[in-house]
């Protein structure tokens, strides 16, 4: 199995990465190979300060660097040399498995839309973000900010793809899916809630559970909450924001150190033809080890074949 | 000045209510006067505990009780001499300067709409939520759920009644408005912010500082936080959800106290024609007190006068 890893993504480029890599390959099995993809100087700069055998990675030369403020199909097309643009180009032609970076959110998702492209019948792909819970479970928010505006039939593919990631990856056995609304009661809800609830009861594909109200989110009450991207993001960045607020006021608490986004690495993108995780950008070593893992993860299980069995 | 209180309104009636009454009076002027609609005996009863000069109140006896799961058009027409029902009648005729329930919701609303009605020229009247800011301040979130689905102009307006009511009743001079948003350049958003974004830029009468996002709600970034009633819906119950965690967890933290919505009493409905304020089913002694306490500030800052002449 081979990971492709953007070795320039993130504020930490490459050291973070480097370690992320060799604390993930010492634990996995040889068959696991870390396709780097940067600057050959830097990363082997980093890379001799741990003793990772050889045969555990392959370093792509990439000259140019797809910055985090650039306009995503404007440096996807101008530097054709960068990371995430090569990566890309060896995900589509089949020479690594799944690609990964903490880089340029916009250019992962433009170069994931033009190259490897949707799998047939998602009418529109989506992130998600985990949501650690009081019970000490993990959740998924699902969509979280790629899109804005939806269509009730844009949720109930959400949930589709939510729940498949939770069952496959996150292992939750026939996961609860929440639709996330503003009272629990059937018919409530501004006029996409309303419109996605019956496609929701009606889908046989999901144990969907009804409405979840804004307190139920930190609760087990669902395990895939289903949202438009902008309820999801504005959610995502207040909850993001607490755990800033809970170190600024030193209290260390089990549950809200779980707030730290930064540890559970990135999130898949859901409804391409092949595992695509984008990290945040200041991920450190166990971001991007968590997210090689989740990205093995993802191709041991087919996931991306599952998906299209469950749309056709 | 005649505050009208519903003594049959919340989860603790009408114990609770007359405790915050009594708070209330015995720390202001004379002039001030509260109004209690509800079961004489059972007010006279909880009355007996205090010592409150009778030239301080007057009970409004009233038979009939609009409970919290009613439907409420239905239960306003049904039930003509509910706490609710009498008050808004007295509101409407003059006999009282303003009314506060923390019970039915949306019998409040429907009653507010159908009696006072709206100031010419809303489109919708709003109801926000106070936040509680990192740095001691509160700021005010509009819309939280009245209006699901919402128009620019709509949240155009709201940004209006929001900066007049934290100006004239939070003394917040000259308060930032900001737009709840998925990013912070302009542009961003989904169909109704970026639409409503330029509305809000030419808007002279708000101080428009730009989008907010999720990360910006607890800071004090903007004093009046705009969006429509879904998001703001989620979002509050979902800080408020925050609350019972620390609780739960044991966290005895300043900041976090303060989310205890509690304490805030109820949130007032912008937009209507007299003041109207609706606090929470579990307001208590000081959650009354302080609803009160706004309804007077209301009453005195011709509140409802200033937002006409806004409009106009």
């Amino acid at each position: 199995m081979k990971i492709g890893l953007d070795m320039m993504g993130g504020d930490f480029a490459p050291a973070e990465a480097v370690k992320g890599a060799v604390a993930f390959l010492s634990e996995n099995s040889d068959d696991i190979k870390v396709i780097m993809f940067g600057n050959q100087q830097e990363i082997e700069f980093e890379l001799k300060k741990y003793s990772l055998p050889q045969n555990r990675y392959t370093i792509i030369h990439t000259v140019q660097v797809i910055e985090m403020h650039e306009h995503p199909t404007k440096a996807l097309k101008e530097k054709q040399d960068s990371s995430i643009a090569v990566g890309f180009k060896m995900l589509a032609n089949g020479e690594i498995d799944a690609f990964i970076s903490a880089g340029n959110t916009g250019a992962m998702m433009v170069g994931a839309l033009f190259s490897i492209k949707t799998i047939e019948g998602i009418i529109r792909p989506t992130i998600g973000a985990y949501v650690p819970r009081e019970d000490g479970s993990l959740g998924l928010l699902v969509d979280v900010g790629l899109n804005a505006d939806c269509k009730p039939e844009n949720l109930n593919q959400f949930a589709i793809l939510g729940s498949l990631f939770a069952s496959q990856i996150l292992k939750i056995e026939n996961p609860k899916v929440g639709l996330v609304n503003l009272g629990e009661e059937e018919g409530k809800g501004n006029l996409l809630a309303q419109a996605a609830y019956p496609l929701l009861k009606e889908n046989t594909q999901i144990n969907f559970v009804g409405n979840i109200e804004g307190r139920d989110i930190l609760l087990n009450k669902s395990d895939v909450m289903v949202c438009d991207g902008f309820t999801g993001n504005v959610v995502l960045k207040l909850a993001e924001s607490i755990y800033d607020i809970v170190k600024r006021r030193e209290i260390n608490d089990d549950y809200f150190n779980r707030f730290n986004f930064e540890v559970y690495g990135g999130v898949p993108v859901l409804g391409v033809a092949k595992p695509v995780i984008i990290g945040h950008g200041i991920s450190g070593e166990n971001a991007f080890k968590n997210m090689i893992n989740i990205a093995c993860k993802m191709h041991e299980a087919d996931f991306t074949g599952k998906i299209q069995n469950s749309i056709l």
